[in-house]
């Protein structure tokens, strides 16, 4: 049996106003909620979570680039940066951690822009379009991951 | 509690090689396997399954067409007709019926034009990445948008 | 007084489903309605018809390489094979009958992919925006053509 | 039973030259036999015409834009001006009233540039390649949506 | 004190029909009433202004091609032909006069092609999106500039 | 009569050198400068003003995240970030606040990537070329729209 | 021996101005200079000129359109409708006329936009960049290739 | 010595219809007669040939799909798909069959969109350009690459 | 029975360098012995060869341009310049030859920019991909074409 | 009174076949007379000229390089180098010569890739498609251009 | 002779992990032993230097923008801010001091997107490629333009 | 101790002009004076150069064709051919050596066209902008990597 791995989860951009932002777009379930349910589902996974959210594109790089002295994989919600950060992309690359990229909403039937993620191609893969169920379901398949791996 | 709900599963082309075809990118589960855990994943969610796979654009058209008198949801793989098909995307639009979007590999890794998806933006969400937890991932979500829509 | 030509008219994909799919954009006429004005369309213009509904661009390429045996000429709505379809395109040509493009809906107000046809260049002429209607002028613009090229 | 509808049918640049300018693109019929044989085709439709050419694009702009007071539908051939003027299609959006487009030649089998219309998108619909009979179909198919929306 | 300068405020196409046009873009003050602001808003700047609509090309053209003479700087909305019109801009910077262009709607929130403007390179600067009021504030700048450069 | 709006004024990166960098492109006043002449504008408006300038995207977008308890509408000079943040315009959208866009330079007259604006198709509109004339109109427009809306 | 050939020098938009606008760009000869060395050299090639020059698109494309009936050839600066303008390509066309384009600047020394000529793929040949000498050694070649087709 | 390999010809749409179809463009050798070469080459090649053409993009995936098991090689002329199918290219990938592409005409003298070949970086090597040699020295270059890597 | 023809074989940049240049793209087969194969390949064909390889634009366009004289075809391998010379191209159809364009690899499955062949249009037709092979295919496609063009 | 200008000709690549190769879109006239005709009109211009051919890009550069120290000026066709040639473009700008170029054929009215000049930029202007008579224009226009700078 | 120049070390994102991360891309030198060569290169040059390494591109800005004050020059590594920072261009420009932009890895042998520096148009010049020495030689170079400008 | 290495340092086309070619962006130093500079820092280094400069891209490929059997790098500055020349970047791969590409200017602050460099791809790395020095500092980094090699 495995011990608990240890995973980051990191909220992008404009995601502290999440649950009063665009409902339309994307819901009411605030970011509490949402780690709230992360942290339902990662009981069962076995697997602790930090949570991290940050405005900053620097800030993100920087706590990625600290991630792999702790923490097994990451699970991140890049938000704008999705489509900007060059930055963030290269952290992730660097740290060599497995990571997880979702999208609260389908990022594929909004503005042409948002159809680029820079973070994809070097994520294990991408979920979007499920609400804060895009969470649940990319915690479940960093843990897959990181298991399958050891 | 509500009645189970009948969802279609959708394999596009090549899909009948799994197992078999560049294991490199698309793993070893067979599409039979790929079948099985959806199956035992659907008992608990309180779904059953019907499996379609084809290599024809227009029997996938013609199967989604259909869809609607005997599915509440469709599971879809559109595999290289994600690029190609607006038949298909006119099917799915047509059809009503909430449709998740999966992909075994992280489509955004590979080659420029798979970048591209023609369904995406009919669909609910995308999953990609994942090997076959991508279908039992996005079956999850599917299932719960039927169930919070109704 | 010259003969009744024949005329073959071909439905593309997803057009089996018209009335009940998507009705702010193609209407609430079914399939059968729009055969059925054409055929009242047809009598006047001592035309006959024989009406072909396919979901499978092979079928339809299939048909139309058959149709200079039979037919004078070709009135279609290539749906969304319009947009992607070479095949269909290169059977228009090698089939060497006038062939009129038609589409329900105006294709020029909708997404940026439809505005592009594959067919219209191998066409006589193209009609798009008026319902069944475009199919009944169409008609009247084929059998003009047969006519006057006699 | 409804009132004669009044429509403008507006020729635009270089068209007062019909029948003489190039004949292997747009025939031999003049301008003037363009409008014999619509106002033929308006006497069963029940409708009357009046008829307007200008190689000026602010004329095109002004007759649009008083046209709402008088008419009930435009029916125009925008020509050159269909591919370069926004001006036009701001009338025509203004005027708010049902305008079809037409054009003598099939525009997709020409030159790249002719194969966008500015003005397309704020039509009915268009209809291009049929020679004179362009714009006798686009009568039917503008009294028909006049007729519909009443 | 600086004598009062004169100023030519020009309209482009369409512009005539104001409060009547597409009110949920252009809203509902008329033409008349921009010019009415204008006039009030100029007296108290001491300067005075001739206004000039125009949906001819040629005739913008011609008339910022006199300017020069009478004028000290020019306030225009170029309308549709902001997108378009090589000659308005040629025409305003062979005049060498200070041109400040102004826009009703938010020329970025509309359609892709809006986006450009051929005039403001050769403008001092830009000012959309603020109704009547874009006028007001361009009339402000253009004095201005026009004071602070005597 | 109506309460003073309090409104926001966030200026952008590299705008803490105003009057010293580029002269040529930006003028010499001074940042203090331009707020000193936005406080004289905003006392006969009944405004209030805060000012928030800041080199780092992530602050920009934390600032206008909290901005919606406080403040009435926002007014901005997002320079740089203008063509490269999507971080600051989903803030911008997010805080549903009325925003307007400055600049001092003709961002239209410079290069080429500066001609995109990321942040103006969610603003209410755009003021480029004024020097601190732009904000001092901006505002204006700002409380125009503001008084308009109650 | 042949008799003398008529031609048609047409000036598009802002020519009037010439000598007095950007003397950098276009040199300090009025048009009516440029009109008169063209007839001192129109004399020794015993051709005709007649002169019209024109800010309107529209007037430009009437002129070519009646050129037919009275001269032999057209010597012709578009200026800015150049690059905008499809009607006066379709004028040429349809007037069958050798046609000749005259440039006083080197086009492909400004702008990006002005490198492409609506105009040049149907005009016999091009000459830019040699101020007033433009339009004499376009005369001498319209002339030439007039005669040589005879 | 080595055995006979068994290497499958396949010919994709319209091809059934070969020297009736634009002789022109493919000449006037039907499929039955580039065949009866093929087999006549396959002779001495000491290889034997399984035919099949079809119309169907989905047939041609399935059949490469199968090809594995009794095939040594694919010499394949993918027609139309060539420009269009992404599911035949993955099926050749996923076949790891050597494979030759072939085409009747040179692709490369025709209209823009034949530029492009999907299937070309996944064969050996393309040949097009000498109608039916092409597929005889598509053939003998395949044997060569089999025989070679035995 | 016809008489021996004479071709010319030209090779292209890089190529005196074969079997030692990459061989993992270019394989081990030195100019020298594909010259001997072609010399081979010519005998039973009744054709004599001259080699000519040049790493010079210049000299392969001077070469092109006298082989009219002396000889009936051209075979051609332009490797680097295949990508960029407008000057081999308008040589090849100034010649007015018969030319067969190959290629030792697959260009389609290399850099983007090797994709596009400036000659290839102006070829009978082009081979890539099977080494040497590639010459003796060009040689035997080219005398066929030659053969039954007398 | 002036002294005799010494003007250097240059023709690029293929012009030595010229007269021969392709006369549709060249003429019938050699290089040869091409030359001859450019004598008989440098006479009364008082020049002298020197003629050089060149198939060789570094060639051209060279000659270029070294035209300063006896030149006055360059007249150029540079064929096809006319839109490959960065090197003759910095030869040219290096050279510091007035230099005209000139064009047998329209190249506007050719292939889109012969549309694009990498030497016009740098050049006093460029004339085209008017066979032998361009160059004469272009002596025309460049001693004219020597002399006015004097 | 001339005073120490002080000059500004920057290194940009990602780099703080220097030696860990991705060795085959940037090496195993730390950033320490980086900034110790620059230290020992520096000595002899007869410069002092400040390090700063930030992940943030607001603190780049903010360092830069002050800068002026106390050092004569710039040696800075914008690492995945080249590509993306349109801030801290304007930052480099707006102090006005040399700046030499360096690159560990040779950024024109990667992804596409790491081609495009916002940067090197505003910098004296760029190095890439050459790992830990690629800050020496810009060193070098910045020093020289230091000290020739004085 | 390593033995001296012996480098050939390659200029391209124009190059030989330098010092007296436009000396606002390449400066006054002439091209001997560069190789003066280059012996006077090969000498330190322990390495021996051998200079060639060429305006040929066939003699830049033969040189570099034949440079492996006597060097052990090379440094280069193409020069124009940076730009277009797939034939020295053939070159640059099939030598195997180690190479270092230079440039006198920034090629990033000039034309568009400057921008793109064929050569990069295939180097160790790039240094621009730094006139004489751009080479110096290549030299050094060149043997650096030689050395390191070894």
């Amino acid at each position: 049996m495995s011990a608990p791995a240890k995973i980051l989860v990191i909220h992008g951009p404009n995601l502290q106003l999440l649950g009063t932002r665009e409902p339309k777009i994307y819901g009411k379930t605030t970011l509490e909620e949402v780690n709230q349910k992360l942290s339902e589902a990662a009981a069962p996974l076995k697997v602790t979570l930090d949570f991290f959210q940050s405005n900053h594109e620097g800030e993100m790089v920087e706590k990625i680039g600290t991630a792999r002295k702790e923490y097994e994989g990451i699970l991140m919600n890049p938000a704008a940066y999705t489509h900007t950060s060059v930055a963030i992309r290269d952290a992730v690359e660097a740290s060599g951690l497995p990571t997880v990229e979702v999208h609260l909403s389908n990022i594929y039937a909004r503005e042409e822009f948002r159809r680029n993620s820079l973070i994809a191609p070097v994520a294990i893969g991408q979920i979007s379009g499920f609400g804060a169920l895009s969470y649940v379901l990319g915690l479940t398949a960093l843990v897959d991951r990181i298991r399958s791996a050891r």
